[in-house]
């Protein structure tokens, strides 16, 4: 059995409840499970066999939810592809997995022809939308209506649910292969910790190729409960939607909540269904964490950590490390502890586990950490060497369990053969009341190797000083580990998940060059 | 990994907690922890391997928790004696799952020698407590010091956990396979829909032996709570730990329910504790739940379904059904809804599915269900036929998802071709003012084939007869569902999990005739 099974219990005991609310199409748990089954019965009627892989490229959408459930059905492998790419990766992507089937939504009609173009496997392309279907494509709703439903595959536990493509950015994107138990163990999992809300209703915004939004959409499939897709981020969309759907449950990541908060419209919606944010992806700063408790009085607040390959959770901070102790004491930046079903250590090199307090690389192993990465079995070796998922990020563990990831490892600077941890210097730039945003990178230096620099976005009225900012610094932190030269700049690059791009911020210094990478 | 990853969580987050109370013997996560690597390197030494069963025969004691704990971390399957057992039954199921090692406490020391007489592969046993350890036997501390703890097999999380006999009544018993998958996912998915509370004090009193009572334990190893051990059933001796020990959450069946509230000295004790109560194996009368509400006013209800194949639970009943408008609606009767990750179907002989409200079989399958019968292939086929567990229970279900269990199918009685539901007919005697307590069976008719037979336990100071009870039911039921019979009794014979042994109650009319099963 699959994770198919969460939608026949959403129906058997709820099957008039919300599942989709996307415009003003509004789903239920039987219209959903009734296009699952007819979408199954359409791909195999393509040729669509067991553990077959068909790619969404779409916004978030009714029709993305229709397309996991109805992929997992028809007893396939979903692969949603990541939008944001250009079209030689997404060509990759699908000519790594072989992906035959491919389905496109109307935003991303246009780029199927410079797609298919490097992609000569995929065979059939699905249109879904309003727009003309063009030539040689299959338009969804007259194929979906066209369909018989099928009986639902019903795949065993522990077979492959979805290929997550990640790590485009550098080298080659690997696909992250999830078996239908490492995305349920990992929802259950959290679950069991951090009860849901038993009318969840969830607003969607990170895109559904990510598994953390993923993730969400299958807690709500398990519980029943319903999910509002919000096809990109604005802020007012977002504030809109909140207010009509009486949206009680959200994931979000920190500059998400800032922009909320900065919207000069905040205050004309009424968001009290809010019961609690979540969020991830970077740290919070204290500054955007009290304004946002302070904004939205009745909301809880989660801290999740973790990545595609663990399905993707391995801690979690709750209300309780949010409160006015958590913020006092620091624990507010946490990333929490591990989840039931998480095993978690900090390891030196060698994965000999490390006392508490000192930094090493977090590992982590349970029934959550994916299968491997598709066809890469050296690289799957590496990442799950002795059982455990090597996260590349360094953090260290307190006396309680609680995780300080300081920075992924190979952010971390080395300046005159001291470790310097960027998110050390970028957590105190961060309280600076003139600062809006900041990112600090190791750049090249002839005496130190590496130095370490300070990118900063000023607040609006603020004038920012570089030696202003050093002399905040110098009051806070070791000398070795203040920015020795600052850079002031409108606005920090950012990945579609909210992560500072450091890499493009690297690049003019280091172009030419090695960086040694610790 | 194993679910000795709880543990090792519950040592990271909270090493000095509580695991265990065991009369004045309080054990910490870090102690229970250190004395399972050790006597996994104790076993290790004796030579068990991987995979080899260790049985232990016990009460419920901290040396069952590390008995629990100690043999998984060697990678070992725990094999936990059902101790009510004759010693011919016992060295059945050692036989048959091939254990050489067997570990005994003080209440079972003398049964050792029967039970070798017929297990000659117990090649070691070790004895657990005060008295003398017999000749030939190791006695349990100081093998244990004299131990070199081991590092966790951490076995994978399909591997096999433990074996547990079932069905020793009739037949030959069934060795019941479980995997840490099994266990794990039971305990998780019913702790995301009912959360375990955060400081949980359980006061273990079902025998360990039982998955029910195994399976709470392990939702205290994933949450770090604590279990208190009650190593038998007394009244005064249950009351006076949940006072002492501020226990908050306990698994009862209805009957020790009903004899803690007949106990006189019930007022005597300071139970406000207790926050949950769980209760399951057979259905409660409303009666003794609005009895067991009144005098336990702060405590929330559950019943739970299931059975040792299901590692256990396959539905849950909450607090909002065992409210007012439950217990007016009759809801309160339902065994509730499946849990997540749970699958049930009400099914015909055919496995087909019925309508709403029609009585079936139930059937269940999820990452639950059990990997099969030890070395019964065929048994295994035929339970798990279609990759559903076949649970012989006769139950329909409502629109709203809510099972109601009408009977074991073969405790059904066929009346003149008219189904008989045993549990409808006591459901009804049980509301009858006089009647503490009550079982149904069919009995030879030369007309009928079968006749409804009660045997009926009087309140104290009450009278019962035959022809007013019959009148009582005639007044609630169908003509042919009415007992044609009725006896009074002053007891009726209990499992020690508290079901009334029906077989035993029908062996006197039965006796060397063949009783056509349905």
């Amino acid at each position: 059995m699959s994770l198919t099974q969460s939608i026949h219990r959403a129906v058997q005991q709820g099957p008039d409840r919300l599942a989709t609310v996307c415009g003003t199409r509004r789903q239920t748990y039987r219209e959903l499970a009734a296009r699952a089954a007819r979408l199954a019965g359409a791909l195999r009627a393509l040729g669509v066999a067991e553990g077959d892989r068909v790619a969404l490229m779409a916004v978030n959408s009714a029709e993305y939810a229709e397309f996991i459930v109805g992929t997992w059905w028809a007893g396939a492998v979903a692969n949603p592809v990541n939008n944001r790419w250009s079209a030689p990766e997404v060509a990759y992507s699908l000519r790594d997995c072989e992906t035959e089937v491919l389905i496109v939504d109307d935003e991303h009609l246009d780029r199927v022809p410079a797609i298919l173009a490097e992609a000569p496997g995929v065979r059939t392309v699905v249109h879904i939308g309003t727009r003309a279907t063009p030539e040689g494509m299959l338009a969804y709703e007259p194929w979906l209506a066209a369909a018989e439903p099928v009986a639902d595959a019903a795949r065993p536990w522990d077979s492959l649910a979805v290929i997550l493509y990640t790590g485009g950015t550098t080298g080659f994107p690997k696909g992250v292969m999830l078996s239908h138990l490492n995305l349920w163990s990992s929802a259950v999992g959290r679950m069991a910790e951090f009860p849901a809300l038993r009318d969840s209703v969830t607003l969607l915004v990170p895109p559904l190729f990510h598994t953390a939004a993923l993730g969400k959409m299958i807690t709500q499939f398990i519980t029943g409960g319903a999910s509002v897709m919000a096809p990109t981020f604005r802020t007012g969309a977002v504030m809109q939607a909140i207010q009509d759907e009486k949206v009680n449950d959200i994931m979000l990541v920190p500059s998400m909540i800032q922009m909320l908060l900065d919207d000069p419209t905040f205050n004309d919606y009424d968001m009290r269904s809010l019961r609690r944010i979540t969020y991830g992806a970077s740290p919070i700063s204290a500054s955007v964490l009290e304004r946002a408790m302070i904004c939205w009085p009745g909301t809880e607040f989660f801290q999740a950590y973790g990545m595609t390959e663990t399905a993707p959770v391995i801690s979690i901070s709750g209300p309780e490390d949010h409160g006015p102790e958590a913020r006092e004491s620091g624990r507010y930046r946490s990333a929490g502890r591990s989840c039931f079903g998480v095993e978690v250590r900090i390891v030196d090199d060698a994965g000999n586990e490390l006392p508490r307090g000192t930094v090493g690389e977090i590992i982590a192993r349970g029934p959550n950490v994916m299968m491997g990465y598709w066809k890469l079995p050296e690289a799957t070796a590496e990442a799950l060497r002795g059982g455990w998922m090597h996260t590349g990020d360094g953090a260290y563990m307190d006396e309680a369990g609680y995780i300080y990831i300081v920075d992924r490892l190979k952010d971390m600077i080395v300046s005159g053969g001291e470790n310097v941890y960027s998110a050390e210097v970028e957590n105190v730039l961060a309280r600076h009341p003139g600062v809006q945003a900041c990112a600090v990178i190791g750049v090249p230096h002839e005496k130190w190797g590496e130095a370490v620099h300070a990118i900063v976005v000023p607040r609006a009225g603020h004038a920012l000083e570089a030696a202003q900012l050093q002399a905040f610094c110098r009051e806070r932190l070791a000398g070795y580990k203040c920015p020795k030269t600052v850079d002031v700049a409108e606005a920090l690059p950012m990945s579609p998940a909210g992560k500072v791009l450091k890499q493009v911020l690297r690049k003019p210094f280091w172009d030419g060059r090695d960086r040694k990478v610790s």
